[in-house]
């Protein structure tokens, strides 16, 4: 009897000791990424952003929307992930600044099963995603962090589970959404990196979604629209009017839209207006502001439908965001709440456009 | 000409240097504390946490659900605040642990409007929560830190602008719910202070909510339900599930909930089980333990029910926070989507039971 409580007991330290075995992720599949890049983590390399502004570079390296597909039979899941540097953002969490998020194919849908928590000392995180579960094979989605740059990430699982690329990706990525934008597409401020709305919206319909959200800086510079217009895509979303100026918009919005519409005839751009800011209800200037700047693209989109751009679709803010003015953290940026209603506004709309771009096979 | 544009640049300037007038809060009426404290920014103070935990000691410091209302006819607001530290959570946005939540009465309505940002470097903060607004007197709600103590609080306005305490409230303190609970009560995982339920539901009713949220700590000891027994309550809440292991609910939920009903016979009491955790659908381990707390609970409700307690209502976890798996940041803490939806889950209920308590004047 004592010699079965010893064994147990063993048998116990030596769970609590084993050691998880890791695999570089760059061994898996990689979506969300709008061209290949080199290294893999960033959303756009430095042969990419040669022509574009320092801030669009800078953030080019964030890993937003970047997600790895991998199986495993392994009863627990762990990662291990360098970060270029630790971060201070009053309005998001260090999870979706830093972290991971991920997500098990459940009966053909995408299911939310843990985050990695990143640490504030540190910028090399060890840690688990999910502990506990039954072994059978199960294929899974994890999304890399919204704001920080990924160095290196590795997968662990129990020593003699396999983990491999996943066979049947349950992620179409011949149906391919290219969102352009500001903090808000970027993910600010979502929880975790999965509730960006493009996050949503990839698991909802299982298509590919490509974040190319540029906080403060998507500003609608000439060669952006030249690198999007070369970037496979069934729909082209523009969700960039949150950072331009309305002078700014009224400058670049016609050359940099006509551009993308001429180049690529054969894919629906729809146009998004910016959510009316919460605290411009309040504050006169900034509630202003917004007004101008959605009048401006108004006539944008106006006047190219005149000029017959049929697949030139537009989105007004009305309703975006619900009327509670409860969807965002700082008027601007929005929660959960906020990313969760986009998404449901925008699905229908979506799956028409990608109707025209991709029948039923 | 020269002269005109001169006055022009030296009236900026001046307005730019402007130094608002700063007034100590605890001159206005503070909402959201179950009994009267000192000081006044915490929850409950040293001589009625004296029987309790040390922890509960320490988490009744942080300023949860306390409010401060205002009146001011000033185009902007500022706030300078002091915290007893810095925090780090991987799971909180420092704008809900450290920051300020401001609303204002909009047509008798609590709109949104501004938040205070804490920085990452000191804990005095001062800062901005709304600006250029008309000059029309206005009502407004302050909520402080959720997960951090304050120890002074001052509001800043314009130079000449009026500042006082609100003739009359848009808040109805005789209609007060005290609900005694987790750190997901506390407001983890809200993005700012007025996303935790209990808030939502103040703005929706115009009641008083008491926010007894215990991080990891609401586990149902005996003096917590002696001093909950002594509070000003038309409706109490027990979401203290969370926090208990299953041996502890056997041990104390029935002791815990039977000397409130007993003390407070004119109180009706809600029992709220807990929500599944989301990974609990993965680890079975988690998932397990869940189910058995909520089983647990159901028994201890169904003994009370049938030695006649009538004012005992019961709140099924199944729904409570939607059934997309997404209503949490990491599985157990609710983020602004999980809070609205428990928020209007429990709208009706408590609207139901405030009627038995109080019927309308």
């Amino acid at each position: 009897m004592r010699l079965f409580f010893l064994l147990l007991l063993c048998s116990a330290c030596a769970m609590a000791q084993e050691k998880p075995v890791y695999t570089d992720a760059r061994n898996f599949q990689f979506i969300g990424k709008g061209l290949p890049t080199d290294p893999v983590y960033v959303r756009l390399d430095t042969v990419q952003t040669r022509p574009m502004t320092q801030a669009v570079k800078y953030l080019s390296t964030h890993s937003a929307g970047i997600a790895v597909l991998f199986q495993t039979n392994s009863p627990y899941i762990r990662a291990r992930w360098q970060l270029a540097k630790g971060l201070f953002y009053a309005n998001i969490t260090p999870i979706a600044h830093s972290g991971l998020d991920l997500y098990c194919l459940n009966k053909g849908r995408w299911q939310w099963c843990g985050v990695g928590r990143p640490g504030d000392k540190d910028t090399l995180n060890e840690g688990p995603l999910v502990s506990d579960m039954d072994t059978a094979m199960k294929q899974f989605l994890l999304y890399l962090p919204i704001y920080n740059q990924v160095t290196s990430l590795e997968i662990g699982v129990a020593p003699g589970a396999s983990i491999s690329r996943v066979e049947k990706p349950a992620v179409d990525t011949t149906r391919r959404v290219v969102i352009y934008g500001s903090s808000i597409l970027q993910g600010a401020s979502a929880s975790r990196a999965g509730m960006a709305y493009p996050a949503i919206l990839q698991r909802r319909t299982g298509w590919e979604f490509i974040n190319l959200g540029y906080s403060g800086n998507g500003k609608m510079e000439f060669p952006v629209a030249e690198l999007l217009a070369t970037m496979p895509a069934k729909v082209f979303v523009l969700d960039c009017i949150p950072n331009p100026s309305a002078e700014e918009i009224r400058e670049r919005a016609y050359p940099f839209i006509k551009h993308l519409l001429t180049k690529r005839p054969e894919v629906p751009v729809l146009l998004v207006e910016t959510a009316f800011r919460e605290h411009g209800y309040f504050d006169l200037k900034v509630g202003k502001v917004v007004k101008e700047k959605n009048d401006v693209i108004r006539d944008v989109y106006t006047k190219l439908k005149s000029e017959g751009f049929k697949q030139l679709y537009y989105l007004p803010a009305t309703g975006l965001i619900g009327h509670d003015h409860e969807a965002t953290i700082d008027g601007t940026h929005l929660t959960d709440l906020g990313f969760m209603r986009q998404a449901e506004v925008m699905l229908p709309l979506l799956e028409k456009l990608m109707k025209k771009s991709a029948p039923a096979k």
